[in-house]
């Protein structure tokens, strides 16, 4: 089955580009409300389901031994900027554990925006692992070893406790095995289990209502998703997606990228979940995708819709600040979607 | 017409994201040679038609009085990292001109390395329009002007003389008018004329062997070939594709990149001319597609097997420095190529 075009990219009028994707907006109960394109195809999620691998950080009762914050509990939800505050954050969750840095298993990489490249520079310093994106889902890692009585050396390998905990929230949420499917290594190292599409989108309708889950399960994904939608700039930074789309709309939607074009979401006042990937692995085209899921899905109030706008159809400005193009959603591939939701 | 997935992500061995593209090999008579997906669809070819826009600088004696050396030729044609010698070189073009960097009109960006981004923030230096990757085009360009007796300002205009000229040349090239074709605005603030592949092969197939062309132009092509071909690192720097596999081929071919994944090559010894996009713009594909395109037209020795193999499957570490996964093109795809090409 071939993928649509979902997403176009513009120069003047002219389309320049073409992304397609598939998308999978389901209920909780598993009910397929919309399916674009070839939904039961296994994807790796990456990123996407750090909410559901944070969920033995709080059903083992590790949270609250460590006394992790909201903003602590998004944070190892998050792939963050590694801005100052990400940064600091992650660090004071590891001492939380009785550790630092040097526990960190997820490698190295400088932060997203330049000013923080700079000032890393003028001070002649190399960033550590506290930078990297993924530091605070990793300290959250280390916090549940420390309470399990692990090891914490290797917390990053599959067979590892933590991930063997983390493997099995996500096979709980999603309604299936991973036995059987395709395992690869994430970017910061810890391994990644490709699932069809409309399984992770059913996942997060539960995620966001709570409904199939066991008292625990169901408090423990509340808490997360209050601990992310109210601390939307520690689950990814300034000027991104995630955290600009939860900021605005207050709690209404929970929203998380992954690396190679993946998304999903949460819509509890709909009962769904959503989850969805670029077919060529382009961020430009998942949020834009996301985008026009969202306002396909939910009536959106005139400050919601003005701060959707800017991602429901990104300008592409040149190196004068001239406008050159735009990202637009293909407008028919969604139409159908505000329909099926209801 | 569905343009086919020409190269694939592999996460372990398995299949996470996938690019389509176009493929289009013309000899210098006009003849598709090969032709994969939709070769008459118009596609702006953003930068990698610099070669073509440079015709002028040469035709109309603007090299020969500003006394413009091969390696500045080069850069004329290029889209180069901003590393010092770049940056230098793009400088010294605009003194022979009786210019400086005021009269760019590029924009500004930072530099593609690290470390040379790092040079400028621990100086506490803001980059320059030098650093932009088309600054030495741009000096082509004002060098134009100068020697043309015309205004500097403006020069990225498409009415003036010299983008008419650089339009003119492309048109000539190609062997079609512009007039009817999309026209946008480039990164750097030149127009970009939507041109189809399969003529875009065709006047890059005369660009390397001078077929077809009048003496002057054939001149001037041989003169922009043996400039970019004996300065690959002018033409790009270091770690790209273009430098790394023209250094590497020694004069057996001249290829380009463009924005959005586009990709030409010129193959003399076969009186080919290749041009390539890849759907979705992705670069990290239309540099795969490109090598593989490569590989199947021409016969390389032991060396130039070994230079271009990188290329040809590129490895995905991540942060650890683990190999997590390969770019690979699809074999099946480009087997026709050879058999086709003789």
């Amino acid at each position: 089955m071939e993928n649509p075009v979902l997403v176009e990219v513009l120069r003047g009028t002219a389309v320049e580009s073409r992304h397609r994707g598939t998308v999978a907006v389901v209920d909780a109960a598993g009910k397929t409300i919309t399916a674009i394109g070839d939904v039961s195809r296994p994807v790796f999620p990456r990123s996407a389901v750090k909410a559901l691998q944070a969920l033995p950080l709080v059903e083992s009762g590790a949270a609250d031994a460590l006394d992790l914050s909201p903003a602590e509990l998004a944070l190892a939800c998050s792939s963050h900027n590694g801005e100052e505050v990400h940064v600091n954050s992650a660090r004071v969750m590891l001492v939380k554990a009785g550790l630092d840095e040097e526990a960190l298993e997820c490698g190295t990489h400088w932060p997203k925006r330049m000013q923080d490249v700079a000032q890393l520079h003028r001070a002649d310093v190399c960033p550590c692992a506290l930078h990297n994106n993924c530091s605070g889902k990793h300290a959250g890692f280390l916090g549940l070893a420390r309470t399990l009585g692990v090891a914490t050396r290797g917390y990053i390998e599959p067979d590892h406790p933590v991930q063997m905990e983390a493997r099995a929230a996500m096979e709980g949420m999603i309604g299936m095995s991973l036995s059987d499917m395709a395992r690869g290594t994430d970017g910061c190292s810890i391994p990644t289990y490709a699932m069809p599409l409309d399984r992770l989108a059913q996942g997060f309708a539960c995620f966001g209502t709570g409904e199939g889950l066991d008292p625990i399960r169901a408090d423990a994904t509340a808490r997360l998703y209050d601990a992310c939608v109210e601390n939307p700039f520690m689950v990814a930074g300034t000027g991104r997606f995630c955290s600009q789309v939860m900021g605005a709309l207050a709690g209404r939607v929970f929203v998380k990228t992954g690396a190679e074009g993946v998304f999903i979401a949460s819509i509890p006042e709909k009962g769904l979940g959503v989850a969805l990937k670029c077919e060529d692995g382009a961020t430009r085209a998942s949020e834009t995708m996301m985008a026009a899921v969202i306002e396909a899905l939910i009536e959106l109030d005139e400050d919601e819709s003005k701060a959707l706008a800017p991602w429901l159809k990104p300008r592409l400005e040149n190196w004068n600040g001239i406008h050159v193009g735009d990202v637009r959603p293909v407008r028919e591939a969604f139409q159908g979607m505000r329909r099926a939701a209801g």
